[in-house]
């Protein structure tokens, strides 16, 4: 049962919660939530979903399945949300599930700014697939690198995909490998394993949204990965299980949304020029971190 | 996920979900299965859902809360049901929660069917509160027996409700308490404690749902309650420690109830007049029944 | 035909208009006022409904009937309601059958400021059926007494209700019965008939709304009944014909009401705390009272 | 309070209800019907409209009033409406208001029957007002006459209209005025002065809707109108009083076009081509018949 | 394509698109700057429609047609409009297919304003038909003139109307035809000759919208109009091939319009006074003006 | 203005409307079929799409853009659609902007049929740029062949896409560019180029959706393509002007969805298994084939 403490008649209501590792749970609690909050007669309610899960349902590649994203999008509007703000969606095309305006961030700043300041020679960003291969090309665009591309085909559904071949010059340099999100580590693992046989030096790893498991954080411990950035979307109790998972708060960039929400200033700036204030606050890389030379 | 193995292009589908111990769990996966049984083509789809849960959740009786029965039964139709089949409902009020037709079934001819099988010599129907009053005059109608209530005070919404008096005469005599359904067992035990200081000879109860904790079957256990008789709307592995419950199956009310919307004849005959071929499913009460004198 | 001869737009509208001796009509002309209000690009409108009528029609309570008050409520935000200011609904799930935001005021508090300016030396709170027991506990609960209730079935739909029994102690006290409306009266005059044969001294009563019939105040007139006290919400000449009715104004309490939503202040807070420049309107009972001793 | 004896599940439904003398009843009676049909589980529900009232409420003629024919359209198709079908609409716009399939019938064949009886040996249509011209050209095509028009200027909302001129010839022919529908009956009665004015012999009308109230009827009593033929759309008790208003029963119409929409045949061929079996049941105007010479 | 350059986030935004001579065109493109405004998070966004094509799609006159100005206003508000602004519909039933509320402006005081710059000697309103004869009695209003009307009976739908007669004096004085539009020119051609072989001096003609096709053009040149007044809603090249059409700016008006829908200040007092500031605007006719004497 | 001439009452409408070359045009006269054939009480209406245009704006890739697929989308369904069949759509998150099932056809297994009668001697399948890339293994697997990708990068929105390399092995191999359709040409014939410059003998390409502009057609007239193959899900007359175009029709297919959408039997099933009756109607590649060696 959810209950408001406080009077909230007129008020714009910024509603956090994302949609992640218990997702069943979180986003119908984000339902009745909103749907107090409206009852409540608050002036609007903004529901912040850091990760947006039920990310794969985005649409039918087999027969008889539920688009479960457009269902989970006309809930929410259903329960109230009047806009949404949200992060690293897992195909651009989610926006469409929304008839209500979506603010999408980027968490491409912010890791890079921790990128940089560790202070790689010589590195080459690597997409595990080539699904991510626009994303790669955004994270080399901004950190001044090349682009190496893993290609690998997912053979049925339940199956481990194999991985075929990486395309572009890796060996001798340090490896960046980005994604939106890992749950079970195995592609992230695999794609480090040919780099490191094709020598690539060490290799780095930066994800939007921190879904590993348990077991996922086990074999990547085991892994030739050197280092793991990710944010703070999702609060994921398995990765203090490992000094190889760095996460660097977004916290920052959403409360500067939220702000130029509110005071209606332009959202789609943050998209390319974070403002200082928000790049502060990203920590440096501590002295005895795993990844350091 | 959910994914249906086989082509059911204008079928009509009756998909059968509680929303009950698991409410969360249970209600997406309820809407995911109907997106995905519409998406395939059906031609309708009936949710059977023998416990709609949330069902404290009909009323603002608090401010600021969610109503989420309501935003429950809008989500159900938002995902594509045709109609709704359920079993007493916590408030009849909630049918009209719903747009679609709904056919609201009663456990009671199915319930009585058994108490009547275990000829208590004499006997009064208690209903633990006043809210149940009218619930009891039902029971009492159908086994010929009278009533006697029990009224008790809830004070405000965490601390426990003290119980006051029993309203009827209940000494001599043996007791059977009704009720929608219980959580904690605690009204249950305080009434049977209540009506044995009253002088009543052995306490039965019939509930419609069993959503009893491990705790509140403890509790039962030590009580002075000699038997508890209620449906199998929900799966409850709790209730198998105690032989002091026994489950009466009400599926073949359900079957019976789906043959009817499917050819299209009343349903409503079966708020009365339950068939025979139904009522004679009702098991026997086991000669060790601890309930036997 | 409806025209509004000033312009409003920009303005946030207030809108009364009560659903009670002429359901129909009321409820039809409510419609096209709102309406004319959005056309006229209103900023918004709140329909301020005193009595909610087609009260009882708030369930399927026999097969194939419709449930009046959904469909009501639906038609009523089709116009284009953004919010309801009603008072003692039939039943609180009612506000479920709402989208929009619903500020649900008790006439209880005003009512109770009256009953206690008749300063009764020993009285108790009688609840006419079971049905209305929680309404009752709350009115003791205020009034500080104790709680009597009446217990009766009602028969099939059509045939009068049979009054069984008066459980608590009521002899050689005043009563006072309470419920939210009565039409026909006869429960009342039957309740104060079974109060006065158990040694009841006075009885006095206490209805939210009062939609009694010419009928019913005839019935009232030659009844034991010595005085009832009802709030404005409905306007009904039929009442002027006898001194047995009192009725204190609940205007105050929905002016306090619409200005605390214009201010964006809290107004369920008036579920309990009552300012006391509401209740000061509260008038005394005058002199000549039939209800005097 | 509407109840259904009889289990409905699975039928079409075809419900007549008129929106006409009592408008706010009906339309509130008609929505409480398709309400409980829905919610009993009817197939189909088609809402046979014959007059629908609300009529000069298509527009926003004046700053600030409601349209309430479209409110009044939204509302039949919120309550579950499939189909209407209705008749002689005061503007064909109102169709429009529908997003559901209307089927809108026309009287004029069956009106023209009966004139055809009446062997007029000369006459002209004539439309009272500029307004009602291209129906009197339907009529006038189908009765092979001429057509004169009335020319008024409707001064305010609330003043009576002054007729200018009637344009056409008439002097030394019997007139037939045609409209949809009259309520005070003036607008009919002063045609038929300005045409007897004119020169005129005998002066008939044809309505499609009897809507005049008693007023009316004495009215047109004492004025130059010799006979007016109508349909029954309308219960109109006021129409008795006098001998000079004969009704013509459209029922047959009505009954060929639910035959055809449950058939799935054309209905839009009554538009023109009513069958004889409908058009034999047009009664002979009597022998003692005020209009004839 | 279309694509915001700036930060519209809490605007207020005023878009204005003719859905006129390419209607398909631009009605797309509206509903696509809509959503485009409304996903960048605009406060409100108005469409002002100066025309709104598919104009006589506004019923079904025939069976078996679309009513496309109704499917064409849902679109509109789906897509997000807030308000609509437009001028001299078809028909004002067209208002009613709009939930939203509707500003309808009226052409006519500004072009009242040129007509009366003309000095006219004596000159006489002409409806072309009877289906404008409102029209012509609210221009004649205005400029204090008789009225005539011409009545013509369109056979069938693409068969050319036939011009039946002109009912009015119009011999040795100047005409002025008025209509809300014209594409063809044809109805106006023949109505200006049939004007002239009743004597007429000059004729000229008044109309809301500048439809007219390039062989429209052509036809009206070689007739005997002498001056065709019209407004500038429709952006139309074709008319600038002829000397006899001035086109009298209605955009004084629709920034009037839209300043009071800003400030909340009414719009309807526009229909009849309006403001000097708007009328100053309108230019003087020309010195070699085919039109003057 | 669309008019349906026969009486398509309870029937199931099939209704074929690409959105290609002239979108806005066909979107809306898409539109107006549909309203029409509710209105016309048509039993049910399918969308057929065979290209659903809008195809890039199926997100916000930039700030301030429309999702026009998703308005389009919803519009459709808007105006009656019960049902979407549609072919290749640019993302399959296309799906999940309609509510209602849509049927999504492939036009791999009959243009397969085709390059496999090409009997084409050794070959690798090539995805133009990595978006592409799963659809080019969906071949690779149909046709046992090897992928290889080209890497570009499009810089910003006007600017020319820059091709930066080919993965994977090519020379003294044909080989199959595949894309779900190509407007300029431009990307085809950079590949093409690039492909020959690696070493490929012929190289060919394979089109869903053939919307080459003429400018188009000469730049691939002119180019290293040696021939195109692609359905004809859209009608262009472009494409005539060069004999190394060819068409096959998907008619057929869509004749096989329609009949099992009726039938209703498995659609899904032709995504895979489309049966000899469909693929026996591609026909023969020519013997002066332009392709042929």
């Amino acid at each position: 049962m959810v209950r408001i403490l406080e009077n909230v008649r007129g008020e714009d209501v910024y509603l956090i919660q994302p949609i992640a590792l218990h997702p069943n749970d979180e986003f119908v609690e984000l339902l009745f939530w909103m749907d107090a909050f409206k009852r409540a007669s608050a002036e609007s309610v903004t529901a912040i979903v850091p990760f947006f899960g039920y990310a794969k349902g985005d649409k039918k590649d087999e027969p008889r399945v539920s688009i479960r994203a457009r269902l989970c999008a006309e809930c929410i509007e259903l329960a109230g949300a009047d806009r949404i703000v949200t992060m690293d969606l897992h195909s651009p095309q989610v926006q469409g599930f929304f008839r209500k305006p979506v603010d999408h961030l980027f968490a491409l700043p912010v890791l890079c700014e921790y990128i940089e300041k560790l202070k790689l020679p010589e590195f080459v960003v690597v997409s595990p697939d080539t699904g991510f291969t626009k994303g790669a090309h955004r994270y080399a665009r901004r950190l001044g690198a090349k682009v190496a591309i893993g290609d690998k085909v997912r053979k049925g559904h339940s199956e481990r995909a194999e991985l075929l071949s990486i395309v572009g010059e890796v060996a001798g340099k340090d490896a960046l490998v980005v994604d939106d999100f890992s749950i079970s580590g195995r592609t992230l693992v695999d794609t480090a394993r040919a780099l490191k046989e094709r020598g690539a030096r060490r290799v780095y790893a930066c994800l939007s949204h921190l879904l590993l498991t348990a077991d996922a954080v086990r074999r990547i411990e085991e892994s030739d990965i050197d280092l793991i950035v990710g944010s703070d979307t999702v609060e994921n109790s398995a990765i203090s299980a490992t000094r190889k998972i760095r996460t660097v708060s977004v916290a920052p960039l959403f409360a500067e949304a939220v702000m130029r929400v509110h005071a209606r200033t332009s959202v789609s700036i943050l998209f390319d020029q974070v403002p200082a204030r928000v790049l502060q606050q990203v920590p440096e890389p501590d002295a005895g971190n795993a990844a350091s030379p």
